[in-house]
């Protein structure tokens, strides 16, 4: 099995580099783009100003480094193993806890699509509180908080910007909740990183099989290619067969933090059948993924049993498959939704691992008529109870949001989920702000991403070209990824992020300058900036197609400015 | 000479339908979809609900018309003609008044490209005041004015939603100067529309081959192809060879008003050579595309001398054609921008055909790092006080925008604009919120379009892929247009216009009924939503690859309403 589609040498004329820790001997990879000198000829003479380097932030870990051959067989370099590994407060185990983990285990049928390697799981000591929202409270600075602190001021250190972001910072934000380092201690592979509101804009990339389509080496692929690109972190929302396996494969090769939602698997596991589904089958699924690495949870634990009498009120009822599975077997059985009567448990087993829990917005709205109406806000009122449940077991918590939402209806989002539950990061889906454009969801959605990461969300899950109609391929996960990295630094420098700037004036002046190989460079997207061109170009490029030699007016600017300098 | 890839049968399960006027007998050409019924099986009997059509916005004329037999060479139907007929403050005059059109006229050489059909120009009358701002300052409902009435309400008149926009609202607004109907008498093929900020946000795309591409017949296609995916106006930013004929060809065939930028031309006269241009030949050029029929024309009149000197403050100088050409022979003869100057003859010009002035940017910021500068801004206060000297001559006026803004500086361009322009309609060029995304332009342009759209501005000017790398191919204009009705779409139902939800709504229960077709049908783009869902569909209609049968969320929501609508 390999990796398609990937060339560490995509991303050209870049360098992998590795920021040093102060406090922790750690290495943080980053991406430094090189930029041609700006040569400029005054009177006959060749005048030349280099022009420095931009640092970008890099979720495509060992990837795109020249120095480390990959080998999706045998996962990639486990990172944080030595800080795990040196810890008092966690412990390795013998065997698999989870009865259905073990059985898989003994599966031999299933031998030959398992992931070679196994990894004996680890977790937390009797009474130990290991979680570092634990750690943040105890007033301890991990190697996780330094690593994330340093790979937030990527340019801000580099150019002598001063940046409000430290590893204390990061500490005190984790510690009140306002921010989450999801770190699950059996997924060492994952390069630290933060979400909060005072940190960069983060995005969230959705892959997975359903039952009708797609295996495991293009899901693995998938995930690769989403993390190439820019995806912060990644939800495996697999539905079809041999879940744990494809899981197991996704995880040791991601470096970057995993998200699933267990009652998919739950389900599977009871074919479908969403009354024989019980807490025993859920609880033992929780801790199946948990030792596999998984790094948060959604869980839709606030939809409750009275709010499924609201849905007649709504246009598209429940459009979360979370949110309808646990309101269906309220419904069947006419009881409360036992991850909600039993969350208390859940945080116990999630901070034993320190996986975080992301509260599922199980009402959220599937249209803009639905936007905003008491279903939604009601469960975003348990939400915020709940939050203050995990929260006493020092699980870290991230609240899920919308959806479908009109721009003027975005703004009361924020504050209300900000009010209710208490600062926890807030995680959208987009929203979306007009249902009219199947095909062209990730703009619809971007729209909305944008102006709620800018208000305060602090990670985005991406929509891709296909939403609502299909499974995304490569290519939409690209578009996809590339558009919510767009929102996501649109948001980052409204919020005067340290350094987000740099990027932007970079390639403005390498634009302005007609240096157009550092223009593409320094894009989000190299690949395509420089198909574009290149597909209508000609000869002279002083200039491009768009304007034609006459009337260039960046090139008339620049002889502009040189007659007004020159009258002066 | 044919127009490619227009099927008037593309809009499927629609129907060209025409609106009549009550004061002016006038057909307001419209879109109604029409739905399939909602199917429900309930204790074995099906029961049908009718599902109402719903009415949409539609600026592809008669090229969807089936009743309409096009032909290019032949040009569409002059809908306004008879309206101007019969005004007695125009008249038809015996030949081309501009020198430069006289002689293209009679140069033989031409005639294999010429569009065949000749129409006399009009002209206001002497002293006579006869744009739609003029009559509409005497208390004067115009045709013009129903029609847009009557577009504007699409939908709120067919389903009795109480709308606000009523003919005497639009004379007002015209009146005001706050809205603008674009309608140069020598265009009489284009439908009337209106820009202002208590209409619907339209959008304009631009057209244009440089001197590197693009002939005639593809401009043509390129500009139907525009109104056919809901462009509501055209700029043509031709600079290549035969910009007369081309200019003619579109305008015969074009059912949207059209604007230009004439210093391209008259900087084509003078074969690229801006010290050469003067004011003389700038002024021909007016003419000679007034009685063309050019609706309104972008002029760069605010970028004066003084500026210059300023741009040397800047990253990437100045971006807009029109503002550099300008700047440059300001310097060049230590000159007053002649544009300023002569301001006042250009307006009465302008009022004699009723071409609206779209003042131009010429000093808009070309990157994050210039945005709201003070040449920007300086430039705005000049654009304020030209919209008086063009308001005293009733000419109507747009006054043009970024450009490339960051999120958070977008409301101060809003806010200046009212105050400084005295409520002059706002048209802006996206704004692009990020400058790191060439590829990706028109999703970096389309947030920052949406959000200023919301804030009031009245039409936004489109960005496709390609911007800054290369001219458009028809699929760019395609997903730049397409992209550009999502970011007015938006803007519109968060500014609630009247009736605009009602396509959403209609769209959101077709898809939580899966009537697939229906909701292909309502959408921006149906030939892409079926394309995406029919690569990846099988058999079973009752959920989609996305989520796989066991997973369909609203599926299981239908079940859930019908077990708690049951249980009551």
């Amino acid at each position: 099995m390999e990796i398609e589609n990937i060339d560490v040498h995509s991303y050209p004329n870049s360098e992998k580099i590795y920021m040093k820790g102060k406090q922790y001997p750690i290495n943080v990879a980053m991406r430094r783009i090189n930029l041609t000198p700006t040569v400029k000829v005054v009177d006959g003479e060749k005048i030349i100003h280099e022009n420095a380097p931009v640092y970008v932030y890099d979720t495509s870990s060992v990837y795109t480094d020249p120095a480390v051959k990959t080998d999706i067989n045998a996962g990639i370099p486990r990172i944080r193993e030595s800080w795990i590994a040196r810890r008092d407060d966690i412990e390795q185990l013998e065997a698999i806890t989870s009865e259905y983990g073990r059985q898989r285990e003994q599966d031999k049928s299933l031998d030959n699509i398992r992931f070679a390697k196994r990894y004996a799981p680890r977790r937390a000591k009797e009474g130990k509180a290991i979680t570092q929202m634990a750690l943040a409270r105890q007033g301890i600075i991990t190697p996780e908080m330094e690593y994330v602190a340093i790979r937030e001021n990527m340019n801000a250190e580099a150019l002598g910007i001063k940046s409000h972001i430290t590893p204390e910072l990061v500490r005190e934000e984790v510690a009140s909740g306002r921010a989450v380092i999801p770190a699950n201690i059996n997924h060492p592979e994952a390069e630290p990183m933060i979400i909060g509101r005072k940190f960069l804009v983060k995005l969230n990339t959705n892959i997975g099989n359903s039952a009708l389509s797609s295996g495991i080496e293009e899901e693995v692929n998938k995930a690769v290619w989403s993390c190439y690109w820019g995806g912060d972190t990644l939800m495996d929302l697999s539905t079809g067969e041999n879940i744990h396996e494809t899981r197991e494969w996704i995880i040791r090769n991601c470096p970057v933090p995993m998200g699933t939602v267990p009652i998919y698997q739950a389900l599977e596991k009871v074919n479908g059948d969403v009354r024989a589904l019980t807490w025993e089958l859920y609880r033992d699924t929780l801790i199946e993924q948990a030792e596999q690495g998984v790094d948060y949870f959604t869980i839709h634990a606030g939809a409750l049993r009275a709010h499924a009498d609201l849905i007649n009120e709504r246009l598209t009822g429940i459009v979360s498959r979370g949110g309808s599975i646990m309101t269906q077997w309220a419904v069947m059985h006419n009881e409360e939704n036992f991850l909600y009567t039993h969350f208390d448990e859940i945080c116990e087993i999630l901070a034993q691992y320190d996986v975080a829990v992301s509260l599922g917005d199980g009402l959220r709205p599937g249209s803009i008529h639905d936007a905003n109406d008491r279903s939604q806000f009601m469960e975003l009122d348990v939400l915020g109870e709940l939050t203050g449940i995990a929260w006493k077991h020092n699980v870290q918590v991230l609240i899920e949001g919308p959806g479908h939402v009109p721009m003027h209806k975005i703004q009361e989002n924020m504050e209300r989920q900000v009010d209710k539950c208490h600062e926890a990061p807030f995680y959208t889906l987009g929203p979306l702000t007009t249902d009219i454009a199947p095909g062209y969801d990730h703009i619809t959605s971007a729209i909305g991403a944008a102006q709620i990461a800018w208000m305060g969300t602090a990670m985005i899950c991406y929509v891709t070209p296909k939403e609502h109609l299909a499974l995304p391929n490569l290519e939409d996960v690209r578009n996809g990824v590339i558009t919510y990295k767009i929102a996501a630094h649109a948001a980052d420098i409204a919020k005067g992020h340290p350094g987000a700037q740099v990027r932007d004036d970079a390639l403005s002046k390498a634009r302005f300058e007609f240096r157009w190989k550092d223009q593409f460079n320094l894009s989000l997207d190299p690949a395509r900036a420089r198909q574009y061109y290149v597909e209508s170009h000609k000869a002279d490029d002083r200039f491009c197609t768009m304007c034609g030699p006459n009337f260039c007016a960046m090139r008339i600017s620049q002889s502009v400015c040189e007659e007004t300098t020159k009258n002066k």
